[in-house]
């Protein structure tokens, strides 16, 4: 039952608001700010939105707030997150947290110096799909994790400021880049140290300044890797996919393109064709409930649960911070062609961890290398030699 | 923001209110009635519901109640129901209405003159993938609907009185073939008059007096054709599958076992395997977000909003009654091996509809009966001569 | 090794060419006839025929051949098959094999009494996922079979004969429904009969006196049940899917339309546009080797091989018979809108099979309902006491 | 028609045997030579090859014999290569070609310079479905390629020698990244040069002092990227994807995980489980025909096709030898963590390619970011100012 401010009532402010007003919600947006005023007195009167003004700072202290929602472009959290701080509101920000590490380490600072309640609004580590897989790999489903990969590429985003690289900070890699770090590294445990980072990074089809299109690798402290595949060319539709290998198992998610839910139409129904023109025949994928599936309604809860409960979300600015700390490595390394270490001056996991032997018993004498079941029932092993370092095939009947 | 008596605390119950109670709800449940006074117990303790009673009317008719959720056996409906209307409370019941047409008529009479809302609780037109795939029906997409498949079977229910024809009224039929029946109804459009049905049942496998597998076909005014299949004997887990099929296109909807979420272990995990001991190794194929998937949320979002602005619901009374009726007609069938009637005394949609023509004009003279390109471009045709009914190929170069 | 007369040079005759001629194939097509002279001309040319005739018996008598491949419209399979009786030679034809049960037995007597290779080529039967389905069935892994289903719907066929009734016989029952009866009479057993038949038929779309969409059950002696959903008016593809399910497993095939092969283009490379103007964008998902994921390469080898080995193929003239005796009393279900008892003047299986019965012994006093696993990891157990009939519940800790 | 002399009767000589003979195969395995008498001869009976021996130039030496296929282990590659050169028989050699570029280009120099048909056994770029999807990609379906990744994983090979890093020169790179490089090199284009390589490799599960998981990166020198992801430590089977990114469209491809055959069993048909006692319930995933899926009927044909016709086949040791040199860098820079060049001493494709610009024009002062449709249907556009840089939307009605 949280009273809200929402600031920016573009595409992300939107899907946010239909969250906050979604299903049976208790929870109000009292202000809207926009920098212009026609976008948030439309966004006002969409939304029941009582007090609209284009004065950032006013929609903060408007004494009915209780929890600020930053849903600006990039290059403006930083300003809003001081004025909460100023004001002592609760804040909640949109990913990513800064432009770079250095950003988001200023905001860290602040809220924390301020003691105002901070949420780091990273959805994607809350879709329900994340939210069970998450379970089986803390249950131990997995065994050790090895590697965790995460994809998002589409075609680019909706709005111009994401591709300038001044009020964005980067391109793709920020955009997408920030979710896939934060889905790898909690599988991977965030109390885990991100080492070093891995990246190739290209402009390869839009005349931009930034990348539309980058792949990296990062080591954790335990040995684990992790992935990410991120794109503004990819043509299909939202591209969203995680893969998570362990020494027991696997988990393959799809969060929007094959959902269990597939059409096809000539694209002949006059009606339907007049209202989306482009994408409007073949075989189409829609997700049912994006808003569920994205994460929106299972991280709204859980901030404002906290809040409630007077202790801390799932994801903070801490966590908003490590990844801002983690991209920054990669944006250095598509430079400079080099892993580069990432640069963590706040740190607060497992520090000292080394990497688990690869050593498996057999026997006295023996390692175990592998064993599998012949086309005949028999056990097959595959061994070495402690001593000698001979491998060897054993067949039990 | 409604208050709620939730009369049984069983499977359903505890399910209804994981959703009524779910993210960020204003609504609350106020009264707990159960047979056993344990179970109302655990209930009220889990939910932290205040009021707990083993007697049904008391919490029917405590003041603080504005709705009654029905979440009993089938047997238990009707009385429930009554005293709904006694006390002139709001009534939304599970599925299916009745264990038979008589027992639904009856239902839908006496709230009709009690004048008291009533709303059907058949959640799966309310999956947020139905309701996606609805919309796109109605804007066309599809074309005229000629077929419509529901599909739901598993290894049978949880509790007792399911497998008691006496209880339950029936079998898998009643039991999961209400959910297919008013799916595909609703594609083929709820005005229309379903005509008759055709149902094979049989006991294939269970010692039990009911169905435990049955397919059916129900044949609507307008020519369009339903079908369900239903079993408490599949084996694999819960197969939820709806297909479409209209002159424009088709739909396929997976809402369970392939929704995106594929995880493959070992078991080796040592927690995971204590806590499920059956399934618990292999590919498994989990949901995210069982409620949402399911459409409790959407459906009780319908519920109490309707019931806010004073309008019906998309699902009343009198659609669980028409369900009932097809129903009966299917049990029927099974035992004459007949094409039955669905008796239908009350109808409030259209009547009299005709089959529409399949008479496509490609000329004066011809008939189109389809159209293709070839391998080397062109375009061929399949025609047929009104006056000599002759069919001819013919290519456009 | 073997010579083959190809008589018919359409779509199909050049489907069976590719797969006998494909690989390194050792057989070779000697003769060609066609009722074209044209289309003869073409397939000799295309496929390097040395004999090439529009005189059918000159094909099938011509001494270089060895075999007879019928891949002609169905009114002309009596007709050919007469003449390999005559001239003694080996022949194997497409499906299906008559027009009716009558045509099909009066094939199925001359081959017999001529004492001649007969080969029924239903290729569905030989597709690299039904041979290990078959296999896993045979094995037991999905115990005893309940029910099969197979799916054949596209938007139509391609050559004119197909939408004439009297040369073709009748509608996508006869085209389509011949498959997915001889695939699941596979999965359920071909030495168990097939008793009776419930189908619905409609013209619901195409401007033709045959049906363009029907859906039909078919009961078997031992209780198992078939079912086969047939189409002309799909859109979106060819939809070939078939599904079992058993007592202790279930297996779902895809055979067309999701095959691990998935595309999407814009449509803009120009030359593949030009190619096939059709369905040349968004999501394609094509097949990667139709030939041999539709059965031709197994089924060719199987009919050889046979013929070599001196036994007969899996598919003979008396499996087209029993499948034409089955579409028979679907066209009269259809019809009368009763089952159809099955007429099988000519039946080699088992006789005198009856339903298994349902009755699991738990102890000596009740019968086995259900057993799961709770959400507290104890064995839960639904039993039925044998003398009271009573259903009752048990938690074994 | 061909003669074949089969070197090495383990598991991958008994598949390309399974492939020689199968379907309606004219071709013959005349001669098989093993290192142990008894496989070899087991490998006769079952194969009914005539001649035996566990000489290998014997074998090769063999009047009969036309063709040398070798299935060895890695490290005897060459001494069979050399001697086929000396007996001047045409070879085909199983991947990779060597353990090393070294290895690899002296094979390659011997058979150009004995003037013998030399082929290289790449089957992955032989399935149907690469081939198919080639055809798509050289038709312009996905406009210019700017990434295609291929992995390949599984628990592990089956034979010791793969273990031994002396016998086999690497691990799972080797073993599985020889696949990998050769698909995505030939969506890439097989004339563009691959410039450099950045590789992560680790020994994460197994007791061995190989690689058994590792990512790489491959730039070329049209700014085209590939990568590869390999495992020996997957579970849950043999995963093999690829995926193709160009900018008009994308390609999917999975190979065998997941093609449309899905079962469920509970593994209680005894027969069943007595055969394959580890992964024999739960759902299963088999592929319909590994032969012809796994690409070795069409690589076969290929290769004696072009034999028969004096040409090249696809793949050669030229091929090979690429291969290799691209997998030196890769382990070179697991070991530097830089971008290691790739080595090429012999190249035949282009040279001197740069990068494609990115600029689009859209009208003389602009350049296009991007297009899309609006929810209300206008038509939004995202402009690059060419002279000053500056991004714009601009709403087309």
């Amino acid at each position: 039952m949280k009273k809200i401010a929402m600031l920016g009532s573009g595409f992300i402010g939107r899907f946010y608001a239909d969250a906050l007003h979604g299903n049976r919600s208790a929870d109000k947006i009292v202000s809207i700010y926009s920098r212009r005023q026609e976008s948030a007195q439309k966004f006002a009167d969409d939304y029941g939105v009582p007090h609209v003004t284009t004065n950032m700072e006013e929609s903060i202290s408007n004494p009915d707030v209780e929890v600020v929602c930053i849903a600006l472009p990039n290059n403006l959290h930083e300003e809003a997150v001081m004025l909460c701080c100023k004001h002592k509101k609760a804040v909640i920000t949109t990913k990513p947290l800064g432009r770079n590490a250095a950003e988001a380490k200023r905001m860290l600072e602040a809220v924390e110096q301020a003691g105002i309640f901070n949420g780091y609004l990273e959805d994607l580590v809350y879709t329900p799909k994340f939210i069970k897989a998450m379970e089986s790999v803390k249950n131990g489903a997995l065994g050790r994790i090895l590697w965790a990969k995460s994809r998002e590429t589409h075609p680019g985003p909706h709005s111009e400021w994401f591709w300038n690289i001044e009020l964005a900070g980067g391109g793709c890699i920020l955009d997408l880049g920030c979710h896939c770090v934060e889905i790898t590294r909690s599988y991977i445990g965030k109390d885990i140290k991100p080492v070093e980072v891995m990246c190739w990074a290209d402009t390869q089809v839009k005349p931009i300044d930034a990348e539309d299109h980058a792949i990296g690798l990062i080591k954790y402290e335990n040995g684990s890797i992790a992935q990410f595949e991120v794109s503004w060319t990819f043509r299909g539709g939202l591209d969203l996919r995680d893969e998570v290998m362990g020494t027991e198992g696997t988990i393959w998610i799809n969060s929007f393109l094959r959902t269990g839910f597939e059409m096809f139409t000539t694209g002949k129904g006059a009606d339907y064709v007049a209202e989306k023109a482009e994408s409007n025949s073949g075989w189409l994928f829609p997700v049912g409930d994006e808003i569920n599936e994205l994460g929106y309604n299972h991280m709204f809860m859980d901030m404002f649960k906290s809040m409630e409960e007077g202790r801390e979300p799932k994801e903070t600015f801490y966590d908003g911070y490590v990844v801002n700390a983690i991209l920054d490595a990669a944006y250095k390394s598509a430079k400079t062609k080099q892993w580069e270490p990432v640069q963590l001056d706040i740190w607060r996991g497992k520090e000292g961890l080394t990497k688990p032997s690869t050593l498996t018993d057999y026997d006295a004498d023996h390692y175990l290398i592998k064993e599998e079941m012949t086309h005949f029932g028999a056990k097959k092993l595959i061994l070495k030699n402690k001593t000698t370092g001979r491998i060897e095939e054993r067949v039990l009947s």
